[in-house]
């Protein structure tokens, strides 16, 4: 596996565009987003599992359920949810307004919002604009590159991804989420696309395994959002054909696994306010479930978080927020330490803090990337979770949104 | 039942005392407190739920099960919490220390902590202090007061309550606590005592039920410590006897919920950094289980926090927490309306926004006490929840809080 460049584009068959519809009344920023393949794509995704789901999200659902599609049209600055039937109809009318571009079935298009809650999508404005974003398809790096500024909000860094499987097959994939971000997949958007062959079955079973250790691992502020969802489309355009226990599976699933985390991974660095990416590894867990527990835990504790913003080498939050997890794990035969570029540092071990130099551990937590590590020493179970400070432009990003 | 003063104090056969003993080294506040009664009392406790316990929890723990205590002993400024062996010797010498002053035994005396984890105690300042700590006992206002100073850490308001039951039995209560408080009893001591003669089955019954509908219902952060407990003392000292089933038992444990009420709101309202109580009641709920966790799901959500601090009436916020709380709930049924002093306003209904001037809800919302009111309108059930805004202060108490 190697890293290329084209994101949703560099696998083939995909063209991708965004435009400004009218959505984003003010700032004129992109505001609508179509990615796109002429070859009838197998699809999976997973969605929000709040109870208050957007209108995208039902539409979507419904669609993906078919097992076929061949677009996805997002919009962002109106999350088009807490919007009733009214709503419900104007997600409708968005597949139908793209599948009639290309001549497809309504149900081959998935739909995606994300912005503000409440509000009346202006449907109008796809209407009017519908053809000109169809017109923006490239397969290059404008195409996605429009699409991806189209689908952001509060994001302040682009997300992007793109790798090669050996034997020449590709996986893309773009997101979007900075605020919101919680384990099952708050405020995010992303979008996957990939030239292999596979079956529905298969394909779902490597998004779900992917997400589970990837998006479902990252937490910004706990909060989890209505709009939610991670969609991938294969259309088999490579000649590459992924069977069940074959070695070719076992290479798509581990590289679809490491796009998805380059893209959560993305998104903790960039949650709102945040200074730093926090990634929390528990090793030693009972097992694989106990150790993420713990883990994001220990990254969603907002005590850890703001330790972390002031550099403060507070290992005592950290067993804390281990302690009230629910997870099973003995504090006597626990170890941490701190990690960054600059070194590492070793602070509690089997149950007892270690006398540490306050400078080392200043320095080591100054960094943009710092890393938790935890040895539960119970068993084999092994997991990691990202995270980001908590700062004071947290609180002020969210203190106002809506104005 | 009638609001009366004199704290812990105001049961009869109470006294009070703290001193500063050297554990805050630096401040030289109060950090040793003392509640005493001659007369042996019934006993009930509920302690922190945290994995991780502190050597005081440990203690205590035990000594309640005797059912039977004389005392209790808090020190602030040190938890006592992962300090291994040492550190459980410690909290056993503590109760050791306060029990020979008084010529009883030492599980008679309850023991608790509060402040810095991992530091040894240093428990050689409580021994040469013992004796000043029993000689400051009062049963007057200097007495409790000076208890309740030595309690605290970075609480910046008393937390005191005291009532009257008609019949002339009495119940006072005093408590810390202000960051890491959460459902679930997160760093807050509360200690409560009381004259009447009722059975430690009873006794333990209303306790429980008290702390589940006002500590329990306290968020801050989310974060639960090693060191929380709630502990009640009942000397029989007023001659009144609560028995079960009986108008006393009912009108005890009215009063006793009241005065745990009365205590959380004030811990709420203290939480780091907060400059807003704010109060979460949801109404037409399945049950009260099912609207308890859908006002705490609201109240601890960090978005709707941050909107609080910002007087931004986000009631998108407020389903998004309640729609991924994991309770049972209508959307469309959904009612949701913002109060205070100045007046109420309905900003959601049926599932859908209602159209409200801004400048209202600002207003509303800019007050010191908020509340937001939820109607689910599925059933009977009902609870309430208190928390705090989320501000720059909380982020600045919790960035290094260490040093």
């Amino acid at each position: 596996m190697k890293l290329i460049s084209g994101g949703v584009c560099a696998p083939k068959g995909f063209k991708a565009g965004g435009i400004w519809c009218g959505i984003k009344a003010s700032s004129k920023k992109r505001d609508l987003a179509l990615i796109y393949s002429e070859k009838s794509c197998t699809a999976a995704a997973m969605f929000t599992a709040n109870r208050v789901k957007a209108a995208s999200v039902i539409v979507s659902q419904k669609h993906v359920a078919g097992g076929k599609l061949h677009a996805v049209i997002a919009n962002s600055g109106n999350a088009n949810a807490c919007t009733g039937e009214a709503g419900l109809a104007a997600a409708n009318r968005m597949a139908e307004l793209a599948a009639d571009e290309f001549a497809v079935p309504a149900e081959t298009v998935a739909v995606a919002s994300t912005g503000v809650i409440g509000v009346p999508l202006p449907i109008a404005a796809i209407e009017n604009s519908i053809e000109a974003l169809a017109n923006s398809l490239r397969g290059d790096e404008a195409g996605h590159a429009a699409a991806l500024e189209a689908i952001m909000t509060t994001d302040t860094r682009k997300k992007e991804i793109s790798v090669e499987i050996e034997g020449g097959a590709r996986i893309g994939g773009m997101a979007k989420g900075s605020g919101m971000i919680h384990p099952n997949m708050a405020t995010m958007l992303c979008f996957l696309t990939t030239d292999v062959s596979i079956s529905r079955e298969l394909l779902e079973a490597s998004l779900r395994r992917a997400v589970g250790r990837s998006f479902n691992r990252v937490t910004v502020d706990g909060d989890t959002s209505t709009n939610d969802m991670a969609l991938i489309m294969a259309n088999g355009a490579s000649g590459v054909t992924v069977a069940a226990g074959s070695a070719e599976y076992e290479a798509f699933s581990l590289a679809l696994e490491a796009a998805c985390v380059s893209l959560a991974r993305a998104m903790a660095r960039d949650g709102e306010g945040a200074t730093k990416l926090v990634t929390v590894t528990v090793n030693g867990a009972a097992d694989e479930k106990t150790a993420e527990t713990l883990a994001k835990a220990v990254a969603s504790s907002s005590l850890v978080k703001a330790a972390c913003f002031g550099a403060d080498a507070n290992w005592g939050r950290i067993l804390c927020a281990m302690g009230y997890s629910g997870a099973e794990f003995d504090p006597d035969n626990t170890n941490v330490s701190f990690k960054s570029k600059t070194g590492e540092l070793a602070v509690f071990s089997k149950g007892m803090p270690i006398q540490f130099p306050e400078d080392t551990a200043k320095q080591i937590l100054s960094e943009e990337e710092i890393e938790i590590l935890i040895s539960a020493g119970e068993g084999g179970g092994s997991a990691t979770a990202w995270g980001c400070d908590l700062t004071y432009d947290y609180v002020k990003i969210n203190g106002d949104y809506r104005s």
